[in-house]
């Protein structure tokens, strides 16, 4: 029979055991650092209704969403003549998780009555999305989320910068922290004239580096705003200097806008906090960052890694209506996203694994057949319960083979055991880096294969 | 605005922090094993081509796969005129993960050439089965599964004994390892002439217990025994004793049965290297167990739970071709899965779970106002630094209040800070199970909250 053909959905991957160590050290180094900050896991179902799902990620995001058939006789009192749209949710009443957002909304509205607040959630879990499969993009992709709900105080925001600066450490990453307020880009509309033009002016903002002041004019003016509004942005265009440099040149600016106003009063208390606990990563107050602006509402947080040409690998910031979309209005929350996959990347391309992830084994006993087979299990029982990863090679093979396993498996240590040292109650080990190799008796065995 | 009403599809779950720190607990334990027996990770996509799945768990499998509706216009070129099972595959290219067992059969064979063998893979994912829900069963739960493949000594079976002897110690709770042999049972079909009625030879001898020597034979008779067969069955009935008795017995009627034979002698070999290493779980034979008998081929395992009335908590066994359905013959492998949801359960009704799991937080600093602020970022930063999971309450809220939360958050130890206290150093500790308070340097504080 020939081998059939075995592959994946485009866009899906499968992890050797190499990737989910370099993967699992990378969830290990967040989930401890949300833990010590006391977030309290949650999961949600991998399956939503569909009707918790859909508008709520645009009209693109309902086109990504993965739609699961009912089950049963789907086809029962539909109508097939429909447009495919309007056919879906009629034969598909759940979808796959698109973010861990809305289901976290949802989550918080469900249960309210079993939750304290202010809560603390994290959440490591795939979420899916039908776009078009392409280099570092993925169709199922891991998030990994903390959110702060129920308190408006800006600790809130200094212990985010302060745990983003912590998993970076610990990554051996080095990063910009990029920083801004969703009110001071509202207060800069709102000084020339233009609320309703906020999107407009964030996006060619967001251009200046790149397309140079120029060009960001006109792009302005093409998209509708007058050559006075134009003009007025000229001293936004001319911030200079260090954060407080910047907010002190904005709050004379803002002087009659109320809206930027409370946004520098923000970051004021914002970086005063920040500069109290040192941290180790560079933070910067950056007005072009617009990142999510369709519901931030306060602080806006991006991180990028220095030496790669990588996009940000975390971001996040305070939104002050979460749950209004599920009916339950005022509850203010703020929150971070690391991206594990473009953190793996990071790590790959500055060569920041630990060289140790990855062994299948710490120790491999050499199988020279039955009669030192007993005393073999005694020495694996007495690692594997001091937690030392442990393998006796199955079958009494030729030596070659197995240590050829023992090399291709990366496993450091190989133990054996043959008359003498069943005798003595050791083991001979071989420090398969060194070649090293010594006899210890079984006390020891432990300590030498650490 | 009304609170609109928020659930989730019938058959899945929310996990709140005290279901995750359970869960986790349960998922930890089993994970420590697995890897101290040198068990590598993978993990596979959520997401099949519904060829690879389709016809794998039978007819009644195929009924219960979640299908994925294809992307954008699934409608084109599709006859909808025809029955709802044509029409499925026809607007469905993708299916969620029904087990762990057929995604890693397609992940040896299509990673073959990156795979040492022999290989021993852990997994532990979520799996989705469109089953009705009911009590204990789930729309999407998780599997626990290690296998080791390539080898076919029974070293492998030994480990798989102790790996369940170990996560039920650690677990606390006393559990029954049944074993049996595929091979005994083709054996006795064969003893008695019908080997085509194994099923249900297998299927009677398992409810000899419940319903009685006499009803068992009337079944069989039912089921297309002739009146010889059902008596030649007697002895098979009758064996009695230790595993080591029950084998000699069985050894001398499978005299001429040479498949019965290799049974006996592969139980007994199991059987005296599981006596060398002393399991501390009860470990016996058991001749009704059949257990997953489509695929198995020699050893089968069940786990069931001292004092508590509910199913096997874990099972597995030996197939010897595990991959021959994706064209890749001739792997023997042998395999278990913890069913981590029943344990929940068990350790749930027998209050086994550990006091400690589900605090939000070791240790909750007052927020007293601005004034303590820096010195209590300074403590937090050097707890959180040694590991321990700490909050500061985000806001000067009353002191009552901010006590209930650490109460209502089970936080064993509350932190207070006053003028006193940053003059001098030091932090006041409060034990909120003892009600002691003590002051003590901030250089002990992290061991004065642990």
């Amino acid at each position: 029979m020939a081998t059939m053909k075995c592959s994946i959905p485009k866009g899906t991957r499968d992890f050797l055991p190499f990737e989910m160590a370099r993967r699992n050290y990378i969830f290990d180094t967040i989930r401890e650092v949300f833990k010590t900050f006391a977030f309290e896991p949650i999961e949600t179902p991998s399956l939503e209704n569909l009707s918790t799902l859909m508008g709520k990620y645009g009209e693109e995001g309902d086109k990504l969403l993965f739609k699961v058939l009912n089950s049963g006789d789907f086809m029962k009192d539909v109508d097939f003549s429909q447009d495919y749209h309007k056919v879906a949710p009629a034969i598909c009443e759940r979808g796959l998780r698109y973010d861990l957002t809305v289901p976290f909304a949802r989550f918080v509205v469900q249960h309210r009555d079993q939750i304290t607040f202010p809560f603390r959630r994290y959440q490591l879990q795939p979420v899916w999305r039908a776009d078009r499969p392409q280099k570092g993009r993925y169709r199922e992709f891991y998030q990994c989320d903390a959110d702060m709900i129920g308190s408006t105080s800006l600790l809130n925001e200094l212990e985010l910068v302060q745990m983003i600066d912590l998993v970076f450490q610990r990554l051996d990453i080095e990063v910009t922290l990029k920083i801004n307020n969703r009110k001071i880009l509202a207060g800069i509309a709102d000084l020339i004239g233009a609320p309703d033009k906020l999107v407009d002016i964030t996006v060619a903002i967001d251009k200046l580096d790149k397309i140079g002041l120029e060009k960001v004019r006109e792009e302005l003016a093409g998209r509708g705003l007058t050559p006075e509004q134009v003009s007025a942005l000229d001293p936004v265009f001319n911030l200079s200097g260090s954060a407080d440099d910047k907010l002190s040149q904005l709050q004379a600016l803002f002087a009659e806008v109320p809206t930027g106003l409370k946004g520098v009063e923000e970051m004021r208390e914002l970086f005063s906090l920040i500069a109290t606990v040192q941290p180790k990563c560079h933070v910067e107050l950056d007005l072009t960052l617009a990142r999510g602006l369709n519901y931030y509402t306060g602080a806006i947080f991006e991180v990028k890694a220095h030496n790669v040409s990588i996009g940000s690998i975390c971001g996040g910031g305070r939104y002050d209506n979460l749950t209004g979309i599920f009916g339950m209005p005022d509850v203010s929350g703020v929150g971070i996203s690391f991206g594990a996959d473009r953190i793996y990347d990071v790590l790959t391309e500055l060569e920041k694994f630990p060289a140790t992830l990855g062994q299948a084994a710490q120790c491999l006993f050499i199988n020279f057949g039955t009669e030192s087979q007993a005393y073999c299990l005694r020495c694996a029982a007495q690692l594997r319960q001091a937690g030392v990863s442990t393998l006796i090679y199955p079958e009494a093979a030729k030596m070659r083979k197995q240590m050829e396993f023992a090399s291709k498996k990366n496993i450091p240590f190989v133990c054996f055991v043959g008359e003498s040292e069943i005798a003595a109650n050791t083991v001979t080990v071989k420090n398969m880096a060194t070649g090293e190799q010594q006899t210890v008796a079984l006390e020891n065995l432990a300590d030498s294969v650490r």
